[in-house]
């Protein structure tokens, strides 16, 4: 059982130039994070966009739903930025029902060496393993069905819908 | 749902001692790990001893059996060193059937930076959520049922059974 | 013989913040940096802004001189962001001739785990301890004269005029 | 000006084999420490052992010596294990007369994240550019001569003999 990962950017990937002062995406660190990991579960893993979620479009959503309909795995994690995560999964839920699929993400990028991003890989990888068909937010350690969950913009954490 | 997490040791949470050269247990890095992955699944950590698992005896290992069976929590996570996780698992297998226990661990100590830890947090307390009643291991982002399970001594891997 | 370190932000003490994804200004790293580099140099900091050098006012460089001449060390630190830091050294240079001042700083900030800053640390305080009255620059494991050194804008590196 | 920096090992370069749990030698990680630290201070760099200093025979040493005369530079950093640094430096002063040497070496394993390592590469770099010929240990920020320093053994840090 194979499972796709879909890199599409956010706080995860991204890095700090150091002659700007900024930061910036260049490449995923989905391979390095997953070798530190020692991770043997087989993976796909394919870059759809490396973007920040706030600059992500529907045309983008609509994008990555058609990879989502399309590649053979039934099982799909999606990195992503968390602003616009629970947006993005709303998208999804509505035109795929067949497939479990796990956004998740990170609060500080995994280069700057106190990221929060390996553990929710580990998370996501094993939730996107056992669950059923369905889409799911995967942080803080925890797993959100798409349509019960948002981002507290003051905690940064994710929770349940009053 | 509240989490029972008990720690006992094992290359988790070695640490380096500066003046020896050797590897030493001091205390366990559990709490610093969930706060560095901002995890928010609640739960309630022990320490039932720090050792070495090549040093782990039946008396310990009947120790954390009771342990399991004493507490109100029905999920448990336990960290263990690798080398005698799948003994640990059998012997917890044997007594305990009514709740869902996920053995992890780690290669590299959680304080040397490269760790494999933090990575297999995340998966533990994601498989341990899901999972039914039953004794697993959960490593290298993956979950093994305790009697089709081994590491694989060259490689450092966890693998079924042949 | 104290050593004087003066804080005045820059990269070196930058930290992510993980709410707005900005880089800001909380606590100095000082401290904890020697700690790591298990320094046993007799040192007395101060904080005297925690600013980014490009927002370095002609007031805030005559209160650094001002500092620099009250203390009673006469071999001083400053840890500055490398924008204007030869410009800062300029100022001091034509106020203050009879102590050693070494300006320091960092391309990465400490908190992202891939900083210059404590090899510039090292520098700095090595220098400073063995160079005579003078106003100095230490980066990229060199010394540099106030008056014969640039920032190369496209390497980041500091360099000799031409 | 060249600087010649010679390896010998010690904890500066050990790692951690997480297949058998003990510290060993692969390679030397100064090439890697120094793009950290984005030094530009000319160097050539050369093995010439990698072992712990508890095991160096007088042999080694007379191998070490005999490498700091022949080599063209006259400014030479040697990393070396912190338990008989000072064992090698009294060798090197009863040789060699007309070059700088220093020692220099590390509590903590470089690879392991919190190595003090950095710090004292940054400033073995900055005294061995200024110091006149004479054959010194440099730790903890601090510049010894060969024969006033040795390595409190219950600190594990280095200070001038009562």
């Amino acid at each position: 059982m194979h499972i796709r990962i879909f890199v599409t950017g956010g706080t995860f990937d991204k890095e700090y130039n150091e002659l700007t002062g900024e930061l910036f995406f260049k490449d995923s660190h989905l391979n390095e994070m997953l070798k530190l990991g020692r991770s043997r579960v087989p993976v796909e893993i394919r870059t759809l966009m490396m973007i920040d979620s706030l600059q992500m479009t529907e045309a983008d959503r609509d994008m990555i739903a058609r990879n989502c309909e399309q590649v053979n795995e039934s099982r799909i994690v999606i990195t992503h930025g968390t602003d616009t995560m629970v947006d993005t999964a709303k998208v999804l839920a509505q035109r795929i029902t067949d497939k479990t699929i796990v956004l998740t993400g990170a609060m500080i990028p995994y280069k700057f060496g106190s990221s929060d991003g390996l553990f929710n890989l580990g998370s996501a990888l094993a939730f996107v393993q056992t669950l059923p068909a369905g889409v799911y937010v995967v942080m803080n350690g925890r797993c959100f069905i798409w349509n019960n969950v948002s981002k507290n913009k003051q905690t940064g954490e994710f929770e349940e819908l009053k």
